[in-house]
């Protein structure tokens, strides 16, 4: 088989995406049957692959990250080495995402670019398959000193996943044979009769699982399985200023944790890799264990908009009901870790409460991160932002003012960043941007169920090796109403199933001339179905009030506007001149509005609020309205735009007065 | 003069106390011119001689601290090193306290044990002065090669600080000798013509102030002045993980800043020798400063405790209004170091409102740090716990009962913990608590004011020369009745001023056979005394409400519970056996009570609350009182003694139904 005939096929109904389990409740679409053609999701798919990809390889190749395969394959590794010892994963996550793209767009130069990028990561392979450009050789610690921090396996599992994208989209490889020397040696060093060793922060596992039902190899799997197994019994040091071995989720055996905590991302990708290893290995103890901890975390320690993390310190999961809007970290990468799990649990299960989570907090976290331009990112999702630029945590910008031009720590100040010293979060929004229409659907034996709503076409392959093509048009989320035109029909009934929005109320299903209520779950038109007739979706999206559950002690009083799946915010550019975000208070007995494109709510202000006593707790409560406060009608904006315009103050959760 | 001789002439009037300026509006009074003789700081300081100072000194003998003089001076300085870089400050401040227990107490076994760790920190003494066991020595990184985080001039900062408590309690000796060589060297290295370097934690710069106060050496007054002036252009390096240059108040000069930010301890340290040098050198601008800054801080930065410090990330204070009180650090010694800024404001300025903070914070953070044996300490003072034990940060405790015998990183289970990795709060406490008396009064020119009330007595000399004795009678705070009697009264008129708390409303003066309302300030008897009569002032105690400012997001809807200066708390150990905190409403339209010496809420509780919902955000706002709750009488108890039964969730902010 020529390369050419092998990217053909590969990008065929089995080729592009990102999880194939071998068994499941569901299958996902593969890049050849599913393509967005506009609307939201495409504009950003547009702007990572022709800003984003490019934008992330010139600031690795600037700050010397891709210099670092070089300098070890040239044998030149200095005792200064630029970037953290995760570096590497960045360039890995560059690739892959640039693999998908190429998978998705069919454009050479993306796949010019993944070979321009192996070939310098290949050079600096060792002999044994082991490649790390900050352990192992002149001048750097030994390999696998530190297991804790030093980040070697998830590098490792980055590469792997690398290869996936690259194996399904393109073919066999150098990459792929990079990455399978690699496993390979992986597996050779930390297999039953090896090392015991775990790493810090998971991440192999998922890679090795992928890689293994990737390439048909069962060892893969069961290495993943082990290291899975080997955490949780406190063999990870516990430095100082790190919580407890919760933080890197080696407290408890994953089979025994009741609910998620410490590190956020390592614990999503941890979960993610369990979910493959309980599939592969039919472990139902295993996939339940993750049900409940999902089930927990999601009721308790969840920001509405589905960003994951209550803490800075530890970037972790807090207590039950520790929900702090101002220092929620719901960091970006625990949002694409996030998704990662719930599409792997829906694909397992086919519970739709999956999807819900994937739709919140793809639109509202993933999609919060990049500015539009593609070329400047959020790290952490706060849902309240008190001070504009005054808590920059750059030295070099404390302004505020984020420049297009520096390394930004966290960007804390309001503002998006263009890079960070740990940038772990622009490569993951690219590769998950770059597989986003692969998450639009699943095929079952009979049927096909639509989970996520974009404009784009359709053509799957059912189990029962029926073809059923479709076209979806809408303009969702701005506009509630889904019209799936079929294309072509096959023979005899089969199912089409619509998702509807946990948070849809009046949802209409019009099919074949009658019009049905549909509940959130399934709408479901099982039939013959005719090529060039119209099944329409109709759900309303009319902005709406969302309150939260009292024992979330840090939003108590307050209500939140969401419109559809978008959560929405108040910004200080919006307000008044003479008025500012904390005196504010929204009129609950009067519903949020929609007009000329804009979603407004009537709050009360206080004009030139003073700058508060010179004790700030005293023996009366505070007024529900205060004192020559004046009626305004205040224009709030999707979150995923805050901050677009300008560094703003910002607020999700808004004081209210209800009746 | 012989040592004995000293000693009696340094604990009289001009003897023992921890600071005293040049000039100011007030006078401090030494340990030869106040006692308690009973109550609430009796019993701590009693406890803290009898327990808490052999307690620290066996830890650090255990761990290794104090060995490492012994390794310094024998030469024998190993590759490892137990203790952080900043151990040795823990061996001086517990000099500093037993010094100050020795002026209080005239026990020769608080002088024996000065003498046994003078020895053995004087042999690590270098030739030239410098004294550091972590820097400057074979396997040691080089002298001040880590000025960010190396913590060498913040360790020299306690030993003067140490030096001055023994000056003021026993006389010049071996201590101070050491002291001032190591002032010498200081002021030698770091000059004008020296190294232009700052430490990353300030302290040095107290410790030179009041050293060269105690010394009558300007040049160590100056050299602090130097090191403040040098401080906030940026020169110490941030590192990744540390916010920007705000966490070592690096970032702007302390005559610009407009509040207090950063690493809370850190600030407050700096702020009180930036008083100290302000009043030594007649500097209004800087005084005016700092003044400022505590008064923004405190209006917008500081918890209903008197804590400071907002995030456990960074240790620091947070924005303005950002007071959460789950995850308020309020670090024990923040509390030191404002009481700290506190006293020296209010001495420079005669203003009450430092002896108003310096009340709160001594009732609810530092009161609140030990074990009423003694024994075990809270590093943190966070103002809602949530969960018992499952939080703690040990990795060999995991169950939250911090053991006696085990070391703690920061003790957030809900226990206080014997010891820490960074065990900066016991020693700190020990040093206050030793002095705490020589708080309680104040003398001017012909007056005598009473800040603090506590069973004691005081002889004072005032500015005329006059001499006044009285006796204080009081069960404060459990009892808000002070008398005041008067023991000898000095020929002629003078004022005997007694502070009437902010908090207090409807306090009496009983004197003369008259009674006059107090308000909130002082409330003054200005005449001929008369030696025998009694003067009363009565401040009612009942419990009250105290609600917060609606710009604190995080306690909107909450009510706290105060009485007299005590916050109180809600323990989980008092709730009815089948509920839980929170499924909690104070009833805010019944006033809380004292009843058999408990002070009771009405409060709605729900029996067995559920997990609650899937998604704890919905369209209907939470009902104030939620279905099938009943009515409970809840006990609170002072917060100062929240896990003492054992460990326990906790709030002081309670959900609140009012009118």
């Amino acid at each position: 088989m020529t390369a050419e005939e092998n990217a053909t096929t590969a990008v065929g109904p089995n080729g592009g995406r990102p999880v194939v389990p071998t068994r499941g409740a569901r299958r996902p679409l593969g890049m050849g049957e599913v393509a967005l053609t506009g609307g939201f999701w495409a504009k950003l798919q547009a702007t990572n692959a022709t800003a984003t990809l490019a934008h992330c390889e010139e600031w690795m190749e600037r700050l010397g990250w891709l210099a670092n395969f070089d300098r070890v394959a040239d044998g030149t590794t200095g005792p200064e080495r630029p970037g953290w010892s995760f570096s590497d994963s960045e360039v890995y996550k560059l690739i892959e995402a640039l693999a998908w793209e190429y998978g998705r767009s069919g454009e050479h130069a993306y796949d010019a670019a993944v070979r321009r990028l192996t070939a310098r990561v290949a050079r600096a392979q060792d002999p044994d398959g082991y490649l790390n450009t900050a352990f192992g050789h002149a001048n750097h610690p030994p390999r696998y000193s530190d297991l804790e921090f030093g980040h070697e396996l998830y590098c490792t599992g980055h590469l792997l996943q690398a290869a996936v994208a690259r194996l399904r989209t393109w073919g066999d490889d150098e990459l792929v044979a990079v990455a399978r020397r690699a496993a390979d040696h992986v597996c050779a060093t930390f297999g039953p009769d090896g090392l015991p060793g775990i790493c810090g922060h998971p991440e192999i596992e998922v890679g090795l699982a992928e890689l293994g039902r990737a390439l048909g190899q069962e060892r893969y799997v069961e290495q993943a399985r082990l290291f899975l197994d080997r955490r949780g019994h406190r063999t990870l040091r516990v430095p100082f200023g790190i919580g407890s071995g919760g933080y890197f989720q080696d407290d408890e055996p994953i089979r025994k944790a009741a609910t998620w905590r410490g590190h956020a991302v390592r614990q999503l990708y941890l979960s993610a890799a369990a979910v493959d290893v309980a599939v592969e290995c039919d472990d139902a103890e295993l996939l339940a264990a993750v049900e409940r901890q999902w089930t927990n975390a999601v009721a308790r320690r969840t920001y509405l908009t589905g960003g994951m993390g209550s803490r800075h310190q530890d970037e972790g999961f807090g207590e039950d009901w520790e929900l702090p809007p101002d220092r929620a970290y719901c960091e970006t990468c625990a949002g694409v870790a996030s998704v990662m799990v719930s599409w792997r649990l829906y694909l397992a299960t086919g519970q739709l409460r999956y999807a819900d989570l994937i739709e919140r907090t793809a639109f509202n976290v993933i999609a919060t991160s990049p500015r539009s331009d593609g070329r400047a990112f959020f790290y952490a999702n706060p849902l309240h932002q008190r001070a504009v630029g005054e808590e920059s945590d750059d030295e070099e910008s404390d302004d505020g003012e984020e420049s297009d031009d520096e390394v930004s720590p966290r960007a804390e100040g309001g503002a998006r960043a263009a890079w960070f010293d740990v940038s772990c979060c622009p490569t993951n929004v690219a590769r998950t941007l770059a597989t986003w229409h692969t998450y639009l659907a699943t095929a079952g034996e009979r049927e096909l169920t639509l989970l996520q709503y974009a404009a784009g076409q359709i053509s799957a392959q059912l189990g029962d090796g029926r073809t059923v093509e479709i076209e979806v048009d809408t303009a969702y989320p701005h506009d509630g109403l889904v019209t799936v035109r079929v294309l072509r029909a096959p023979a005899g009934p089969m199912a089409l199933r619509l998702r509807v929005p946990a948070w849809a109320r009046g949802a209409v299903l019009d099919e074949g001339g009658h019009q049905h209520p549909a509940a959130p779950g399934l709408a479901v038109v099982d039939r013959q179905l005719v090529a060039g007739e119209e099944i329409r979706l109709s759900i309303p999206v009319s902005p709406r009030y969302t309150w939260p559950d009292p024992r979330i002690d840090a939003t108590r009083g307050c209500v939140a506007v969401e419109r559809g799946p978008l959560v929405y915010c108040a910004e200080s550019l919006d307000l008044p001149p003479d008025t500012t975000l904390e005196a504010l208070t929204v009129d609950a007995a009067t519903a949020p509005v929609e007009r000329d494109g804009q979603v407004l709510v009537r709050a009360f202000t206080t004009p030139r609020p003073g700058p508060g006593p010179a004790w700030p707790y005293g023996p009366a409560p505070a007024p529900h309205t205060p004192d020559g406060a004046r009626t305004v009608e205040l224009p709030l904006v999707p979150y995923h735009q805050w901050a677009e315009r300008a560094p703003s103050a910002m607020r999700v959760w808004l004081p209210a007065r209800h009746p």
